[in-house]
């Protein structure tokens, strides 16, 4: 016998109750951001290599999948010299960012700006396999880019509330500014120290204040930068107390007063817009410091511990290194197995997903099938998901093909139906079981709707 | 300024209009796939290797994208022995047929027989780009796995009868079998020659029932197996009278004879089932015939000229080169980009894919977006795509947004509304203009949806 085959390590098959499920949270997601304005795109799997390489650090090169030229790889190839940049010239997107980028300005004559678009496809990292990390997984990413308005931060705060009010998933969203951060630094006249003191903010709740002084002082901050810093690592109140307070101690910072004219924008933006979700600024939020110039958004959920869900935030330049300088931007991600498992662990699935049949017609015979086939069709043609069981098998096994599948109702048709005119239905949860004129469909649907 | 970026050829970006179009070519045929009983699944975009090799035949292993080991991938290769396979162990999946098989046999224990999935997913395949020849592109493919029932090929048929009415093309089905195939040329004393007779059948319309029975005879037919041939060749009326006529020419072929029956029983399902499809039996259509072991189905269009554009048949033994043997099963494909051209060529889209927003609320200064953010989120919450235009820009710049966008609607919110309480909605189509209460979501939507 063959051996039994199987996948590569870090992919994953998916079966029918899971495809559905995940297809729910792509479905929600898509539809919250269709309804603000974000158009879908999709780019290939493959890019060239030259588009990827030095995008993600050294560490992001080393996870890219290279795909071995077509032909003849090997022809040519100098062997005194390294080999994979020779016979590879393409590989797997690592991400949808790059993707993006690219994409905006290669086809920058034909989309309008501001450029609103998303994208719901998976991307490949050869990273080490481990519980909840995949080598093969999907992203969902919204981006605006192309205006420095907060409005636009708005729209993604919007969209998060949306998306986890209807998946039913209470959230708790964090919010920051690159910029706050950077002015943090700079009135602690340590403008390269901005990790170390988001660090230390992160820790507070856990080690309490003096051994957050402490751990600042190790790190090289001043007696005097760390008293000007106290009232900011003390931060209590709203959000509107939290930035009355922060611009007092940061009026010599420039770029803090800027951050925090954003911070106060949006966040008065967000009062009037009306969202249902918990949202507060924390100074403590360092998501992707790199990369990010304005403000940061992080989800996690409230009732399910497993890390960030969503995040995002405000980039200056997505496009400069494809040659399209001072493209402003932001945008969002959604961590689709992460809320895979929130809806799991909660039970927040819906309960009815579709993946299955809603009737199973039992095959009795030749001539029963025949009598039902147009009542099969009708159904269908009213949306209904229909089976007829291909072969006259004993009952018993077509029950157990029902249940397994999950389907709602059985209908046993034999030759007594037949001669009456008439189709029986069985609800396989409840039991009840009824007969009906077999064109009766308004009957029919009603029974299997109520 | 940095190299203008591209994609590898033969692959492609869809923008928001093609991807809105595509979707709903999917969206569609999904949606006819599930009120069939069929359950989608999806399997990883990398298949290793082992599980690809072999199975396309000579030319399709090296039409496979191979992908190169990650880590150092040419650590401890010896360079005498051919390098591809000791550097590559995974490839991109060719097609969605193996993984379907190996899926099968891989989880024989978790799911149940018969099997009814679907999938829609990318393939790739290194071939030469041309027109219409991509080197990715999606696959919509259905299959009943576990049943030798002429009722799964009915459910198939009547599948192909939906889709196609739901997309509003016109099309025709062909239908063949390939035990008639076999047994004709066993009747002919050269069951070698199917391919041969197949077609030159196919020849009959074009070159004459002189010239195709000539080529027989050049095949190294006798003149008495043509002659056993002729009423075949000459088949005519309908399908019910073409099966009579074979029947008495085949009556020393117990394999034709099967693959009549098998006909016969499909022919009578279709016509209880009551399709609108046209369809016909039809000898000359010869499709995959080394796969294929029963029915085979073809569809082509016909007010668009472009070849086949779904297809499929019944097979007997796909899963058995994985280990699990005498799976009979038949399955169908749909070429999604072949319809896409299709409903292009015909103008045949739906008008409205929601790839924009309905509404574009001008940006007339800070305190009338104020005033419209919570008309904007009511609107939302009803299902209908909104946009703020995020910077008080000129109103021409905002118009052409909207314009270029194709966004049905434009409101112009100023000091005065904003005084009044009210939001006014102008038809961009047809310039009508109106103004409501802004808490009047009801007129509001009536508005926009009339």
């Amino acid at each position: 016998m063959a051996q039994k085959p199987s996948i590569p390590k870090g992919t994953r098959d998916f079966g029918p109750q899971e495809t559905a499920e995940r297809n729910y949270i792509f479905d929600t997601i898509r539809r919250v951001f269709l309804t603000h304005g974000y158009s879908q795109i999709e780019t290939p799997s493959m890019e060239n290599l030259s588009t990827l390489l030095g995008k993600y650090g050294e560490e992001g090169d080393k996870l890219l999948f290279r795909i071995l030229n077509s032909g003849d790889a090997f022809a040519g190839v100098d062997f005194e010299k390294p080999l994979t940049s020779q016979v590879c010239e393409k590989g797997l997107r690592y991400d949808l960012t790059v993707p993006f980028a690219r994409f905006v300005v290669q086809h920058q004559n034909e989309i309008g700006f501001p450029f609103k678009r998303f994208q719901i496809q998976p991307v490949w990292r050869a990273d080490r396999p481990q519980k909840g990390r995949y080598r093969e997984f999907y992203q969902c990413d919204a981006d605006a880019i192309g205006s420095n308005s907060q409005l636009c931060e708005l729209e993604l705060v919007q969209i998060i509330d949306e998306v986890f009010d209807r998946l039913g998933i209470r959230v708790a969203l964090k919010i920051n500014n690159r910029k706050v951060l950077a002015g943090l630094a700079e009135i602690c006249g340590a403008p390269d120290k901005v990790v170390d003191i988001t660090v230390a903010i992160d820790k507070l709740d856990k080690i309490g204040l003096d051994a957050v002084k402490e751990e600042l002082l190790g790190k090289g901050l001043s007696a005097q930068a760390i008293a000007t810093l106290e009232p900011i690592l003390q931060l209590n109140g709203s959000n509107e107390q939290k930035i009355a307070v922060m611009r007092s101690q940061m009026a010599q910072s420039p770029t803090g007063l800027k951050g925090l004219d954003e911070l106060e924008e949006l966040v008065g933006f967000i009062g009037k817009a009306g969202v249902k979700i918990a949202y507060e600024i924390d100074l403590s939020l360092a998501r992707g410091l790199n990369y990010y110039t304005g403000a940061i958004f992080e989800v996690k959920a409230l009732d399910w511990e497993i890390g960030s869900i969503s995040g995002g935030g405000r980039y200056d330049n997505l496009t400069g290194i494809f040659g399209l300088p001072n493209m402003s931007g932001v945008g969002i991600s959604f961590g689709a197995d992460r809320i895979y498992d929130v809806l799991k662990g909660l039970g927040k699935f819906p309960g009815d997903l579709g993946y299955s049949a809603r009737i199973l017609f039992a095959n009795m015979g030749i001539s029963e099938v025949e009598y039902l086939l147009p009542v099969a069709s009708a159904l269908r043609r009213k949306g209904v998901a229909v089976e007829i069981y291909p072969d006259p098998a004993k009952l018993k096994k077509q029950f157990d093909y029902a249940d397994r599948k999950g389907i709602g109702f059985l209908s046993i048709t034999g030759g007594d139906e037949v001669a009456a005119g008439t189709v029986q239905f069985k609800n396989l949860a409840t039991g009840e079981q009824k007969s009906f004129a077999k064109d009766d469909l308004e009957s029919i649907l009603a029974f299997i709707n109520k």
